[in-house]
């Protein structure tokens, strides 16, 4: 299994805090030693650092702790390897373009079968049952959506359903983005917690840090952070139940309208 | 204008010593500082550092430098923005998938008209005139080839086809790989070297900077860079000629048969 990070937020916001929880995990606290990955959005472009080395002895992980790059929708993994080897192609996330829009997904699970559900467009680079998966949902979206539609409910709805089609295959929590929306889907293993004004407080699990979010924002900001497994301690995380789906913007979680 | 910087060798080699040269010219030695990135291919996969910032005030080119990051095949870009806005999404190289290959392109040039061109699967994500070019050649190729040709011959005749075609509406030197090969293509400025037993030293002419090649390399070594200008000044450059096609694999020149 892997461990997953994503953020929402209505002002561009370094993930620098939850990404220094994540990495011990990838290797020190956590066994998730078989590579690790982020994208980080800019308006409508995305940017990725890979490696497939472990994160918590990654240089390149460190720059990301050390650089602050602030976005308002990131997507992070760390990797234990269970279908396919340990290489830069099989490193989460992985993008595609889809109506101009750069796309990112990262998986946790594990899916048996999906490599018998047949791709047009997208065809995987790699070998994971997960590379896989997305090219397999951006092919139906494609299909059904040869432009993105209007109605954001449409897509949200149809992302849900292919969602629960490839979760009936296993464990398919996911992160996924089209650079508007953080889109969350959960079979186990995933919560979240919005921060707001009146900012605290908050300690890491992972190494026991302590920042005080009160003088790194403003009253306005609002940020959403997703993962695998709690980060702090001190918190309330709202722990999804099998089968949710939910979508973020700016940090706020959408209504998502039955039809 | 902007700056190419690639690489094609039969050992995973590091860039660093052309690349400090290059970034050098991204606002210190020269004056495209509107952004810069780079593609490194390990196996099929490939990864990008891309940074819209000046390369030499870059915390993230800096690390491409100290890190030593080995490939076989490698394509740099400095960005002088003529066209599309400094954003994260129009700095080179963009990437894209076919045939489960990620394919990478970096230009130097403007092209006048390109946008009439119309897309049908690839879609740009920024605003720039190379990465429209891009997107077109690769409709082309896919149009052309659903699957990989056997013959790679075909492939290389119909890249150059495409590239004469586009040529038309300006300049259009670029860098491009699919994983297997790396192909180049000059309208303007383009020179390469190919460095073999017995090895020497090189001067690189932005920082002074002297290498010893025959510390750093077995006589089996075989490592061929393009750049836009020369980065040394004590070794034999070729220079391309106009409408000039190269395909380089495991650093050797690859003869192309006109039919």
């Amino acid at each position: 299994m892997c461990e997953l990070l994503g953020m929402s937020a209505n002002v561009p916001t370094d993930i620098c805090f939850s990404f220094t929880g994540l990495v011990q995990r990838g290797g020190r606290t956590g066994p998730h030693s078989d590579g690790w990955g982020i994208s980080l959005y800019e308006g409508r472009g995305s940017r990725s650092f890979h490696d497939p080395r472990p994160s918590v002895a990654s240089e390149i992980a460190e720059l990301i702790q050390r650089y602050a790059i602030k976005s308002k929708i990131i997507i992070s993994h760390i990797r234990k390897a269970n279908r396919g080897k340990i290489c830069l192609e099989n490193t989460h996330p992985f993008t595609r373009e889809l109506w101009s829009c750069s796309w990112v997904f990262a998986h946790n699970g594990q899916l048996n079968g999906i490599k018998i559900k047949r791709l047009k467009f997208y065809q995987p680079i790699g070998t994971t049952d997960s590379e896989h998966a997305f090219c397999w949902m951006l092919d139906q979206i494609r299909k059904k959506y040869p432009k993105r539609p209007a109605n954001s409910q449409q897509l949200w709805r149809y992302i849900h359903k292919l969602a629960e089609e490839v979760s009936k295959l296993g464990v398919f929590s996911f992160l996924m983005s089209d650079s508007y929306y953080l889109y969350v889907y959960c079979t186990n293993n995933m919560c979240w917690i919005t921060r707001r004004h009146p900012f605290g407080k908050a300690r890491l699990i992972d190494t026991g840090e302590i920042v005080d979010f009160r003088k790194l924002t403003t009253p306005k900001d609002i940020v959403t952070i997703v993962t695998s497994r709690a980060l702090t301690d001190n918190e309330e995380w709202h722990h999804m139940k099998k089968g949710e789906f939910v979508v973020f913007k700016d940090g706020k979680q959408q209504k998502i309208k039955l039809n």
